[in-house]
């Protein structure tokens, strides 16, 4: 089966809430040989759960469904958006709460811009204090979904802050930084001194409706 | 089993990549009863693949992640810090570019007060226009992980994006909106005008460190 005759799928599978529910689905989706990239279970109450899924490479999305509802502990199956339809790539903002805020402010307006365009950029931010809560936040960047890029945006960091910059970039992640003081801004793909601009430029390295090429831009500092 | 004497287990499984590998881990996970809160496949490259779990309800974790490292497409298994431990709760901003940029400022800025005495709470934002798209993002934030509350930022929504705030509401998401025309603030828990304030007043909504009592405000306009 060709990946061009096969179909992405996102669906919110309204089940049971009982140990084992995962297993019964999962096994449903990997006898019909579609991917899973992404499951959350989204709501659990009264003994009922729901469990949202993002498929891609579904050769019959039609009869996958309704093999799913055969299962017994599936009430309800309803086709939904996908998150990447939906937020897109995701831009992440890391640092102290002032700085996070202007590199923020530049990155909505831009991305504002694109999305008029038909683009879907999201900007997530969060303020976090000292060297060991910022090396666990850097780090998980690379496990969030449709990351694209971070950004680093505080007045000193380095140590095993630097560290996890150097994982997240080897995922594929772009790293931006503000100029600071600090070993981050060497670790960077690119350093810019203006939290507004550094927001902007971001999201212009991760628009495909943008002219901005990172590649010629990889260890510049503006 | 208690609740209390199980625990809570956040890892990242290194597999092969290729199908049925989900259904393999989750069966393992089904025998040991433990419930999966979250999972996500985070790199998949070179035929290898990287599975990010995060459970509950796990009675003996070592027990589980040797029966995990048992199976033959599991290569390797590093427990991590959970999302919810480094990111934590995550208020959303929906709408115009200007409007948001001005939500995020006021609720990063509250958030690093809230962080720096052992918070965590994060704010994410999408730019967007358009009914129809802005209605889509409404109704997904109830599927999103650790969403607690939603911003909406703009200066006229109403129609499908109302209904939309009554599903969200409905499902435990505490929904500010903005002053403005349409019928959105009709449908909302608070009313702020000010959008720097109305991103202050979400946070210290879903701060535990804040006493700030939605309870008392709700249904109120400032």
């Amino acid at each position: 089966m060709s990946e061009s005759s096969t179909h992405e799928l996102a669906m919110l599978v309204h089940t049971r809430d009982e140990p084992g529910v995962l297993y019964q689905l999962t096994r449903v989706i990997a006898e019909h040989r579609a991917n899973i990239t992404y499951v959350d279970i989204t709501e659990r109450r009264a003994g009922q759960a729901t469990v949202y899924f993002e498929l891609d490479q579904v050769a019959d999305p039609r009869a996958l469904i309704e093999d799913l509802e055969m299962l017994p502990v599936v009430s309800q199956i309803e086709e939904t958006p996908s998150f990447a339809r939906i937020y897109g790539k995701r831009i992440i903002v890391i640092g102290g709460g002032a700085q996070v805020g202007q590199v923020a402010l530049g990155a909505i307006s831009e991305a504002d811009r694109h999305n008029i365009r038909g683009e879907r950029i999201s900007v997530d931010t969060i303020p976090l204090v000292g060297e060991e809560t910022l090396a666990a936040a850097v780090r998980a960047v690379a496990r969030l979904p449709r990351a694209a890029a971070l950004v680093l945006a505080g007045s000193l960091m380095g140590g095993d802050i630097t560290r996890a910059v150097h994982e997240v970039r080897e995922k594929g992640i772009l790293v931006v930084s503000l100029n600071m003081a600090g070993s981050v801004p060497k670790a960077a793909d690119l350093v810019v001194t203006d939290p507004v601009q550094a927001g902007v430029m971001t999201v212009m390295a991760v628009a495909s409706t943008a002219k901005f090429d990172i590649s010629r831009q990889r260890g510049r500092q503006y």
